[in-house]
């Protein structure tokens, strides 16, 4: 088969599509047939080599992929060959064949083509494992989304909707936040020119999804409401920032991370199980639904990662097989 | 009534007896006779001036007592005249007499006299809403605590061996880590000679109790374990610390700060019934108990301040009425 490889870390153009061996479902995996996979910015970081991929998994990028069943390793019940499927990856989306472990299967929403679902996997699991499961977003509470246009950021915009929250994003430019009032934000904050915590005003934000970590901190947490919760799931303004401890207590507030790709299968596979309960039926009754920017080949993903990185899309780039 | 007063901020010498007013039970409060109130740290920030009561409450020190209700306010019902009873205070309890909202009162545990209870509303409610309810402190976990001798380290311990947790306590005497390990604790770390993280070992905290704050941030991040929670309560050491969110990140972990005092009235009811609920039976039934370093007139306030500053106490001083 042929998928993406990264022989030397660097930019975009490192990515190369080379034939490789097809991988061999273990026990309790399927083997999937790639239909398409979807950009993020974690694949960037490990172009860069600053994001290897954690033990086990496959060497290839991409975290998330859709497609076909085409062999059942040893121990598979529940799926069969021929089942068109969504999944979380540790690794190895960008591919044509990819080995996949049950836990992380999704079926293909009802009423979405196997491509459309390749946009899925990461960014349900990513919203629903802090927003909802982590940070215990309520109806009625308000949800700050850092990022809103991206596609983590249209999937938090919806989700926080469907359940009654108020929804406020930040983004960079008039066109993303129109598309973000689109998905049902209430509050739009152009982060060039407005100041976030001005613009909640004194209730603030009970949850904050967060994806720029240590330049945000100390403002995050002015901007958290008493018993507030911020997530913080990316650090694209860097890593280490002074906390004001006597802030967070005066908010009986919490600081929380998380990562999806380094947790055990078992984390995976609940993670997983509670979004098929609770976000597959929003996407088949259309209360919810998948923002993509553009589809490319699988061969143009150094022309996608050029895009992620020119930060001018709004919601998933996805990758045909 | 008498009551101690704090006329100036400043040392202990500054806390003295006084004839004051007696309070008036406003609608939804019951007055109580003093028995006995107890000491806590936030007392003597108060009397230096670092820690204003909220508005609302009661100018004089004292943050929980034990007595009996010698009168009702309005609207009051489930509680009668001569009721023995402890309460959580927003301030007050070092008096003869203080008003007490009716969602802050316990019935004295069943074998316990009334002076003794006077030990038990801070520390039960601080132990159960911050380890249990905002850290979900699991049997089968670790929970280290900070301060293992300490009134709230001691309940914490004992809670924390009451639901099948290990856990693990640091302190700063071979004597006071003698007494924790009486009250079960399974793990003792003497900080002034060894380290906490390595002591933990790698498996680590699954929750830690702090009340040292900044000093201590970093280093209870390496202590926590996987999907850890760190809970700060206090902060002798300090209130601003570098947060490096990588780590808190790859740990999956998060740091949570609350206090008690500038809680609404609906929150600490909230606390206060379900520490009656999962708490009192564990007292009645002798599972736990209260620790009690000493008994002191409450006329020696300012005595009771020098011995908590010393820091050679174990478990609770008390001041009689």
């Amino acid at each position: 088969m042929r998928a993406i490889t990264i022989t030397t870390p660097g930019g975009p153009e490192v990515l190369e599509l080379t034939e490789v061996p097809a991988p061999v479902p273990a026990a309790g995996e399927v083997l999937v047939e790639v239909a398409a996979t979807a950009v993020n910015r974690a694949d960037l970081l490990q172009r860069q080599g600053f994001y290897d991929p954690p033990p086990g998994a496959s060497r290839y990028p991409g975290l998330e992929c859709s497609g076909r069943i085409t062999a059942l390793g040893a121990g598979v019940s529940g799926w069969g060959v021929g089942d068109e499927v969504c999944a979380l990856l540790s690794g190895g989306g960008y591919a044509e064949q990819v080995a996949v472990p049950v836990g992380q299967l999704l079926p293909v929403p009802k009423g979405l083509d196997p491509v459309t679902a390749a946009a899925l996997p990461e960014v349900t699991c990513t919203v629903w494992s802090n927003v909802f499961q982590a940070a215990h977003l309520r109806p009625g509470e308000t949800l700050l989304v850092h990022g809103g246009s991206s596609g983590i950021g249209t999937m938090a915009i919806q989700l926080g909707k469907a359940i009654g929250a108020r929804v406020a994003v930040t983004a960079g430019s008039a066109e993303k936040l129109e598309a973000c009032r689109g998905l049902g934000a209430d509050v739009l904050i152009n982060y060039r020119d407005q100041d976030f915590v001005a613009e909640l005003g004194p209730d603030g934000a009970d949850v904050i999804l967060d994806v720029i970590g240590a330049k945000y901190l100390d403002r995050n947490i002015d901007a958290l409401a008493v018993n507030g919760r911020l997530v913080i799931i990316g650090m694209q303004g860097g890593v280490q920032a002074e906390l004001n401890i006597a802030k967070l207590m005066a908010k009986r507030a919490a600081v929380l991370s998380t990562s999806l790709r380094a947790r055990p299968l078992h984390e995976k596979a609940a993670i997983v199980a509670a979004v098929r309960e609770h976000v597959w039926p929003l996407l088949e009754n259309d209360r919810i639904h998948p923002v993509i920017d553009r589809v490319l080949p699988l061969a143009d993903a150094a022309e996608a990662h050029r895009l992620i990185e020119s930060s001018t899309h709004i919601g998933k780039i996805l990758l045909h097989a």
